[in-house]
């Protein structure tokens, strides 16, 4: 692409650089931005350099808060003994949003993959195991997504917390509420024979 | 959604007030954005500060530029006889890179669109009205996409400059080179049969 615009061309490359936005694409953002008053940009370009400078992580849970212990883990009303692992904050936010789980959370930050670079040693997994080491734990949910990686995670955080004996769960895979079952792909369909549920239970909602 | 930090809430706001950014899609790419350098994001508010508080349009054509004329418009080597009218930045881009046009541009910045408030006024239509008048143009090539808006404007302009008698000429419609005759529009290939041109200007390339 070439560019009437040093200006133009180094904000196109620099939007460019998030992932899955192209350089077409940049260009069409930004110009919109130009389209609108400049404080619109201001607010924008502020939000963002506010928030990586400022960002900050819960002592206790790893998610992403302003305050040093973040308002699930400081709530009283939350169970303390079970904590549900996700990979990052948008786990907690969609789990949260079904005011089913009333526990407390733990952010690995990522999931193990030595593709990407990624081990153990980068994720919040130590500060998991002090915490079920220190005996206030009873059941560990594991809810990463299901795929290699996440299965490793799972399985290597099981082996390093095996020997504190608490009860591990993973969350229930199946076929969603609504959906056809012929529309279902096999492992899923299996998955949910296999680990199907009392009738009784499941009338319950 | 229920975010756990006001800064993370109102990054992401202000992220989703781009076009076609859901709030979805603006925490993925906040969240990228925390796990690369802080750098990162500094670079990217910057540019954009940039751009916005010292983007300048060129003089003659109104194209976004960095110096009072553009570099096509300070051109010796390109025809100042013949303008293509397009609406912004892309176009004149896009028609860069076929190399097939020697002649400068003019930029009107959007399309007459009343339904978002857009008039003539709002576009440079009425410095493109005095360029043609001055007596310098030969010839106006319209290349506004074939939407109502660009039918429209293009009818507008044409009817301003219809009193200097200069040529005006739009872009070719017709099958896109490659494409199937069958998975064609009605109404391109409709207009492609009435525009045909001689085969042997079509074989010189």
């Amino acid at each position: 692409m070439d560019f009437s615009s040093k200006l133009l061309e180094n904000a196109v490359n620099e939007m460019s650089r998030l992932p899955g936005i192209g350089k077409r694409t940049a260009l069409r953002l930004i110009l919109h931005l130009l389209k609108q008053p400049k404080d619109n940009t201001k607010y924008l370009s502020e939000a963002l350099l506010h928030l990586r400078n400022e960002v900050n992580t819960c002592e206790q849970c790893h998610n992403i808060s302003d305050t040093l212990i973040c308002d699930i883990c400081s709530s009283s009303k939350r169970n303390r003994e079970i904590i549900c692992v996700v990979e990052d904050i948008r786990d907690v936010m969609a789990i949260e949003s079904t005011s089913q789980f009333n526990g407390k959370y733990h952010v690995l930050g990522g999931k193990i993959s030595p593709i990407e670079g990624i081990g153990p040693q980068n994720l919040q997994i130590e500060s998991l195991v002090n915490k079920v080491g220190s005996g206030e734990v009873k059941e560990l949910i594991f809810a990463l997504s299901s795929t290699m990686e996440g299965d490793t995670t799972n399985f290597y955080i099981f082996k390093q917390i095996e020997k504190f004996k608490i009860t591990t769960s993973t969350i229930a895979r199946g076929i969603s509420v609504g959906d056809e079952l012929e529309y279902a792909d096999e492992i899923t369909l299996g998955r949910s024979i296999v680990n199907r549920i009392p009738f009784e239970q499941s009338i319950k909602g």
